[in-house]
Formats: structure tokens, sequence, C-alpha cells
């Protein structure tokens, strides 16, 4: 888990990775799957669980950040008006988000009875990337349960590639899916962690860049490839230790496309290219307190977070293809894994693929 | 309808209104309720539709605006970064908001045999407030043919008060709900329309203005009346034919909150205060086409159609109050109308109530 | 100081004013003019300094919110970007920003060495209006002097009315210029103190409303004036000592369109309204420092804030109106001070004038 | 002029260059510098002009982003809320900003007797880059008259480099400045123009990429160089022939985000990175008219305009660079011309450098 890129001499960017080199390095962060894979139907569901307490009653700081909003992203209004996550984050196909913001309801309701009687709602925050290609999305087949399935789950060990979520995704018109890497932030005299998870499902062939270099171009001449049309989207989720304000954090996420960009994506028009993170290093209870104290990093040393950001986004691209099998789908339309398209190429390899 | 508020010679503003005084003045826009009224359960669904074609295929330029965004609105970040709505806008409690997600989406496949096979996906708008006061929301009885419903009973004609998604809201510590308005907007040698659909659930009675009037505080003065904390919000639902860019419509929708303040909103922390506006002067295909020609007011004309909005929103508001009746829901709660407390008010009248 | 709209039975909202009534209320903001009255030339700079030590040192958490965007008000990208101000704010006429912007280098350049040596630069923050009605803004009469003079003069104690910034400024057809007001947040067994000043230069007589009552409609009626096109602007300034993040102090000063709409704002095209503010609770060191803690109350203690900025925000308004005396200014023309119309006035004043 | 990088063998993107590989292929379009080279100041000015008749009466769509905020660009509020740009746009150093400002205004006075009479203000929009390490900027050397003397050298063809606003700017530890690309957009059967110009003033040498080789790395290592922190900025100014409203206008300038991130950038805290861009496809007239038509493609035709703005704003960076000559200022503080490190080097170029 989590060095699938390494294993094939590529080394994104300066910083030093986590242990896994994964989201759930951040401590207390787990993400679960849940994979419908038979026939037509290539989906599921991945869930993000901040920490390991009660959500609701003990808030994460969080932002979003849209990068390009052709996307049903949902709860982000929330996010930017109070800059609190209190509930997972769940990934899903474009047609599950309903569904999935109900199941998000059913199991904070569950757990906290005072919602609808002596305090207010619950936001569920629910991303998506259309899977339409691979999986016959117009069947609705998400259900609450694979929801509650991949909340229950959440682990710190995770599979990358083609499961939960990203089950169906198609990545630079190769198979993606879910990918993940993490980066040490060094400052002061302490060592953060900031991790990324991407659900991929944008560019085409072409595009592809490989630590630099243009490694789709190459395959691209070499098979003849037939051209798509870029339409798909990435989630972006970013998880830290590091003590930020929501404005902080915000700024952060916002590096993501450092590193999205760095793989050859042009965020196209058909994109819903959302980034969502959190902030592990306090909580904002649910109960009114007094004045509370909010630890943060002075501005002048999140550079390293910005540096973390972009190269765990772009490894976490990577991951996805590198990890992901060949997958047959809807109609009996495939998409193949990178790892076979690398075991094939006439491309010589170098240090590079 | 449309007139109720100005029966107790009531009279917003300085603009003309539309003949129904109602969002449906404008040309082609429908309006329908589904309303839940038993016991414990108050609440519904409305249903806002911008013309009788297939929305998904002749899309309207819209924008979004949040005022506050404490609340769960669906659909907003497509609307920001395309500028067009594409579905029926559908309010109702916010728990009700996944299943509406769903039901639009039924609803859109139903019609677009293409969508999910040769192009993308849908981008549901749902608006939603917290009924919990008079209703139990924690059931979750909103289901995918009570939205259906709404839209199939969508005509010119349509009510207001406690009815539809505003069965349950509570305004200004009174029955509050579903309140229209409009305003004819005189530009060149032409008439526009400019109409506002307003689904109240906000403030508290000391803070209610009728016509610049403390109406509200007076009664609460009379009635030695209970403080309850304001935790509600307000969606504001704008149509227009108005031949306007995505941007201009922004613009506009944005003054609701003029109105809003006039009617005595403090915009309170717990609120999702979120405004919605399309316009119906012009359709964007769906199939793409060559350079297309979109009409414009010229940005100087454009100070009618904020005042028009302003004036629509605030008498909005009221007919919501003045509309409703009173209803006795969850636990034995109460909410009273307003035109109660006019009948037995020691208050005396004179021009304002 | 600061009540003379109180003197006329006017008293807006519930809270109670600090002692002078006036952002100076909040301890360490002090306030200086600098007015040209001579002739055609109708003009000024006002001056608000949040603390009296090395604001470059010692910045100050702020923001900043665009309520309509006709408007050259510099230095809002970088509070947006990183929530602090590490300036006086100064307001001037339109085209006396960039000699505005060059002054407040100049004073920040000579209280800190290092800048442009060991550190960056500095982030000037200037709002305007445009006074061409009685100034005439083409000569372009703003010096470097006069944004140093207004700076050097600030007081606790300051004049409102037709002074400084507020020189040749016009409100709802009626003289405008400088108003400040301020209220008492008790918050837990604190109190804490919420001020804004306004620089008026927006409205039509006929939209005028003292609370609530819709006095400029009946003055227009009386006098049967000509309507003028209202293409007037606002600067707000709020300050207060409550201890909230940025995000907070964003959402706090956007109630101060609430004050505004119900003086009869409109919030037209050509204007450009402006908020700005800043929290005096802690201070953000220039100097990097390792992690530090910010005091921040819980969201749910925030509406008293925002009620406090919206009653300030009205009350400073008219108090701009009620300190303004009548001026004559570029090519004769006269802008009426409200006081010497309440004089005149036939229209019965009852509690309200 | 314009095809420095590609003598070098290094081709960046698929899409064609226009006839100068500048933002001067956009019809209409020209540049102008002025440049203060002696001792301790190297700084200047250079100005973007859109199209040749009275902007402020024949305005231009107009869209500006942020990319990050720490910086002191002058207009961006007006062009946000209007969509429009009505002056040249000036690039200077950092406190440069306020004497542009009364330049443009003095420029746009001279040429329309009817500012501060009977029309409002003009909003003058300037850009800034901080470049203190090779010029004393404390000075404030920048005089209107070199605003003026920009503006009136405007030509199609323009100097690249360390000339105008890029004479003392420094990119990568290298010497940056100006540098511009273009594309060419085939649309329909039409082919239009999309141009790009930079000033770079941003990044240390190891995060230097060309066309993706990690060349700054290479060279940082076999240099032994000593890391600078990275407090730069980039402005990209963004020109196009293209028919877009400002929203989509808003979409492209957004994907320059891309092709800097391309080239290494990280996107550091002290950075003030701004994106403006117009249309030269339409005028908006300052007069106000009835309805007006505004030419736009579809939504669906943009990705190609995405893809432009990508590929031109990294060829247009390393433009910059490669045009740049070393130039000695303050202090003595050197910056060396890339080309100087390629003729050193002793890594092999192969296609790369």
């Amino acid at each position: 888990m989590g060095h699938e890129v390494r294993k094939y001499g590529i080394s994104v960017g300066k910083l030093s990775t986590g242990k896994r080199n994964a989201i759930t390095d951040v401590p207390g962060v787990k993400v679960g799957h849940h994979t419908l894979a038979e026939g037509d139907v290539q989906t599921g569901v991945t869930a993000i669980i901040p920490h390991e307490g009660n959500l609701f009653q003990e808030k994460v700081p969080a932002a979003s950040h849209v990068i390009n909003g052709f996307g049903k992203t949902a709860g982000s209004i929330q996010i930017e008006e109070l800059g609190t996550l209190e509930t997972p984050v769940i990934l899903t196909n474009t047609f599950g988000v309903g569904t999935a913001i109900d199941a998000v309801i059913d199991y904070t309701l569950e757990r906290n009875e005072e919602i609808g009687r002596e305090t207010g709602t619950v936001n569920a925050v629910v991303g998506e990337c259309n899977d339409m290609i691979l999986n016959d999305i117009r069947r609705r087949t998400i259900r609450r349960e694979h929801i509650h399935s991949a909340i229950e789950k959440a682990d710190k060990h995770f599979e990358e590639g083609a499961v939960g979520a990203g089950r169906g995704m198609v990545c630079y018109s190769l198979k993606g899916g879910i990918g993940s890497a993490s980066r040490i932030l060094p400052i002061g005299s302490k060592d953060y962690t900031i991790g990324v998870l991407t659900l991929t499902n944008f560019g085409t062939l072409r595009d592809l860049r490989i630590d630099g270099r243009a490694a789709g171009e190459e395959w691209h001449a070499e098979k003849e490839a037939k051209e798509e049309k870029d339409k798909g989207s990435v989630m972006i989720v970013v998880a830290t230790d590091l003590p930020v304000t929501d404005r902080q954090l915000h700024r952060i996420i916002k590096r993501s496309v450092i590193g999205l960009s760095r793989t050859g994506a042009m965020i196209s028009n058909g994109s819903g290219d959302i980034a969502l993170g959190f902030s592990t290093a306090y909580n904002i209870p649910a109960k009114p307190s007094s004045v509370h104290m909010i630890p943060t990093i002075h501005e002048e040393e999140i550079d390293i977070a910005f540096r973390g950001v972009a190269e765990a986004t772009e490894e976490a691209v990577l991951q996805s293809l590198f990890c992901a099998e060949t997958v047959t789908g809807r109609d009996g339309n495939i998409r193949r894994s990178i790892t076979e398209l690398l075991s094939e190429s006439l491309v010589p390899k170098g240090e590079n693929p």
C-alpha cells in the first residue's frame, strides 16, 4: 500500500512520505470502501473518517475549494460558512449523492438524539465523479447500506485503485480510481503530516505526465490510440494534523491544483474538480462554550504545507493509476491498467517509466 | 392569491405588481406543492418550473447567492460555474434534500435517454429549511413521489402560506411558509417582470417589521411573549424575463437581502439563507452550436431590477405570514397565523397594521 | 458627538450604545480627519487607526466584504488572503486613492526600515467614494500630507458629518459624510464593543427611511423635489474587540448590509459599497513564531455581534446625515442638511421625525 | 521576439502559436515598456493596451482571478462586479501602484471630459511584483510620466526579458521579467487567438521545470547553489479575441495556474499571483443603450481555450527567463540569465536543455 508508484522508480517531489504514504498517516484518519463489481455495475463508495469520536459533537476545522464546478458535491456551502466538518466525507458516483446524503443523515441521527429536537440538522458532505463509461450509472445501484458499509470498514489500511468509489472511474483514458499519498512537514521542532486521497476520473492519455515526462504522448503515438473527449472529474480530500484555521486550510488545499496540473490535467469544462480538507489538530465542540483558543501556525510557516499537498496530490493521482487493475464494465467497455501498458511498452523506461 | 398583504392596506415599495403579484407572473414559470399535514408530520415539497420545455435540453441562465451558508442547498456549485439551471427548483425540509435529488434525477433520466450514455449527468437543484418545530423531521417522511407530485401539480395559480415545503415552517415566531410577489420593470419601451418566491423559516417576533413599522416589538410587549432563539432559514427563488447574463442575474438576486432586512431579519448564525435566480429571456441549448448571441440589458439599466427584487422579496416574506393559517404540529407545538394576532391586537392599525 | 440622532428621539435597535456611540468606543481605536473646504474644493481624508502600536509589526485580524463592487478600494485582495490589516484604514475621494496608497507606504516605510530590505512590502488599505457633485474631483487636490495629517490628528474624539473624507459626500440627496455608532455586546460575563464608521454617499431622498418610517417619501412629496439618479457609494468600517477569526469577522461585517438596507439603500449599480472590519482582540506579529493561540468565540455566540453591526450601521448612516451641515460646493451645487429639512417640515414628528 | 525558448528545442504543448508567439497576436492588442536601469534602480513599467479606441467609451469584457492574494493589484473589485476593463493594464513594482493609478486617471481624464462631471470615475487596473532584490524599491522612483511613456510606446512588437516592469524581477533564482506566448484556437471553421503576458518574480532554482524536466534540480546540484526563500509573485495578463462572457473568461484565465504549476511554481505564501484577462471580441459601450447582443461560444467549445491559456502561460514564463539578460542591481545583487547557465552547464541537453 502506498508505494506502488515508487516501485517503478518514480519518486515525486522532495519531502519525505509518511509511513504508509497515505492519507491515513494523519493520526485518527481512516478510510473504508464498499465496492460493487458485477457485469455492468462497476461502482462503489469510499468513506474518509477524520477521527473516531462523535464527529457531530466534536467537529473538525475544514475547508472546501472548487477547482472546476461542473459537479454535484454536497455540503460545501456550510463548510465555507462555518469552516467545520461534522460528518465522514463520502465519495461515490454522481447519481449516488442523494442516497449518500440520506445515509449520512441516518448515521448521524442514530448517534445524536438531540438532532431535530433540541439542536438543528446535520451537514452531509458527499463528493462524486461520473463513472458512466464502466458503470451503468442509470441503474442507480447505490444503496444506503453501501455507505454504512464503507464507514464501518474504515481502517488505517485501505486499498487503492479500482475499489470503492473508484471502481468505475477512468483517468487519462486508463483505469483510474482511488489513490493516496502523504508527506511529512517539519515545522519548528515538530513533524506534522499531510495526506491526500484522490478519486480520479479525468484526462486523456496524450496529456498524461509522469514526474514531468510526457509518457502519455509517447504511448499515444505508440498505440495509435483513439482520442477520448475529457469529461471527467477529480475529488481531492486533504487531511492534516497541522494546527491551522479554516482560512489557512483553504489556502493549503488550493495548492492541490499544482500536483493535479503536473500529472497533465487540463481541468476541462466537464470536470467537477473539488478539494475538501480538514485538520485534526483541534476540535470545535457542538456545545457553545466561552472563548476558546485555537492553535495556528504563523503564515510564514505555511509554505511547506503548500509543497506537501502539491507533491502528495501528484503522487496520489499516479497511485490511482498504478494501483488499478484493468476493468471491463458496462456494454463491455474496458479500461486498462497502466501497469499493463508499462509491461508492453516499447518506450524505454530509464529512471522514469 | 398574491394580494393578502395588500388587503390590510400594506403596500410595499413603489413599483407596480404583476397581475397575480406572484413569481408565476413571469411567462412560463409555474409552481406546484405537495403537502403532508397529519399530526406530527407537517411538511412538504414545493417545485418551481422555469419553463414547460425540456429543461435539460433548453437550460436557462441562472445564479445562486449565499446570504448565510448554514444550509444544505444542493446544486449551487454547478450553477456558479456554468451559470445555468437544468432542472426544476425543489424546496423541501432539510432531511428531504437527498430524496429530492434522487427524485429530480429520476425525473430527468426519464425524459433524457442520452444521460449517462452519450452525455453526462444532471445537476439537481434543491433548497431546504429545517421545519423541526412543527414537523417530526427525524421521521424522514419525504418520498420521491412527493417531489414528482409537486412538479406535476405546477401551475400558474398556486397557494401561499402553510403549504408545500412551507407547511411546517416558522417565521418571526409565527406561522410562516410560502409567499410570493412580483414587480413590473419598465425598461425602454418594454415591460419586463420579476417575481420572487420565499420559503420563510427565520426570525423572532420582536424583530418583525411591517413596511417599516416595528409591529413585532409592539406585539411582543402586548403578549409578553417568550423570546425564541432564531435558528431559521429562508430560501429565495427569483424569476425574471429580463435579458441578463448570469453575472447580472447574480447582482440582481443579491439585492433580495434588502427586502429580507426590511422585514426585520438579522440573518442569524443558524440560517441557511440562499437566493437562487433564473431568467427565461433566452435558453442555452445542451447541444453545442457555433457562436450564439445572448441578449443583455446595459448595466446602467439594472437598477430597476434591483428595486424590483428588493420590493418583491419584502412583500413575499409578508405574504408567507399573511397567507399562513395556524398550524399545530409535532408534540403539540403551535405556531399562530399573523392574521389571528391582527384580529386580537390592541395595537391601533392606522395605515399600517 | 455620537448622539445627534438620538436627540431627535430616534433610537435605533435594542442594544446599548458605547459611551461615545462611536467606533472609538473600541479600546485603542482612533479616528482623524483632514478637511479641504474652499469653493469648488470640498473634500478630504479620514483615517481609522486600529491601535497605537506599530501596525506593520503587530497586525490585526481583518476582513473585507464587497456589497457592490463598482468601486476602487485598494488593499482588499491581501486582506482576504491573509486575514490581516497592517496599516491605518484611509478613506478619501475616488481620485485620491493613488496618493493615499503612496502616503501610507511613506508612513510605513518611515517606521519600518526592514521593508524592501529583509522583509517584503506593505499593503495600504484605502477606501473611497466619489464626491464629484460638491467637489471638483478633476482637480486632484488630495496630497500625501493630507493623509499624514489625518493620521496624526487621530483621536478618541472625532467629528461627524461634513468633515474629512465626508466633506463633499451626498446621501439620500441630502448632505452626507461621516457617521459613527457603537453597540455593547454582552457575551458570557463580559462586555465587548463593536463600532461602525460610515462614509455615506448614496441614495435618493424618496428612499430614505428613518427607523422604519418613510420620511424621505414624505419630504419628497412635500418639497416636490427633483429625483436624482443614485450613483453613490458607501464605505463601512467596522471595529470590535471581540475575539474572532477573520472568517467570523467576515460574517459579522457582512451584516452591515442589514442596517444599510433599513435606511432605504437600494445598493444601486453605480455603488462601490465595501465593508472593512478588524478586531483588536489579539495581534498577529510580523515575525514568525512557533504555533500561537488565537482566542475565538463559539459560533453560537456570534448572533449578538450580527445584531450589533446591523444596528450600528443603521445609526451611523443616520448620524452622517444628522451631523452634516449644509455645504455649497462645485459650480454652486448645494446639498442641504437634514436638520434644516426637519426644522422646516410640515410632516408631523411624533416619536419619529 | 517570441521564439527564444523554441530556439533551444523546447516546444511547450500541442497547439500552434500565433505569428509573433506573443500577446500582441491578438488583433488590436499592443504592449509598451518604460525601463529604468541605472545602478541601484532597476525597475520599470509595462502597459498592455486592449484596443486602439477610447477604452473608457468602448470597454472590453474582462475578468480577474486571484491565484494567491499576497499582493496589491488595484482595480480587481470593479472588474469582478461589472466584468469590464476600461483602462490599459499597467504593470510595475509594488510601490509604484499608487503612482500608476494616478497616471491612468490623468490619462483617462484627458481623453474624457465628462468624467467627474456628467459621468462617474474611472477604474485604473494596476498589477505589481516586488523587485526589491535588484531594485532599491524604497527610493520610490516610478513617476507618472513613466506610465505615460509605456502607454505611448505600446506596439505590436515589444521586447521580453529584463525590460519594463520586468527589469528588476527574479524568477527561479534567475533573472526573470516579461515573457509572452500565444496559441491559435480553431473553433468551428474559425481560428481565434489567445495570448499571455507574464511578469515573473517567483520560485527557487531547485523547483524549475522546463517542459517537464527537473532542470532546476540538476543545476542546483551542479552549482551547489544557496537556497533562496521564495517570496515572489507573478502577474498573468491574458488577451483573446474569442467571443466569451466575463464568466467564461474567468474560467479561462483560471487555467493559467496549470501552466504556472508546470514550470515548477509552488505558489508560495508570499506570492501575489493574479491573472487578469480581457476579450476583444466585442465592446461594451459606456453609454446606455437598449438591449444589446453579446456573442459567446458554447460552453462545450471552451476546452481548447483552457489548453491554450495553460500552454501559453507555461511558455510565457519560460520566455521571461530565456529573454532576460543578467542584471546587477541594488547593493551589487546579481541575478543571472538562464542562457548563461545553459551555456556553462554540464547537464546534457538532449532534446530538452
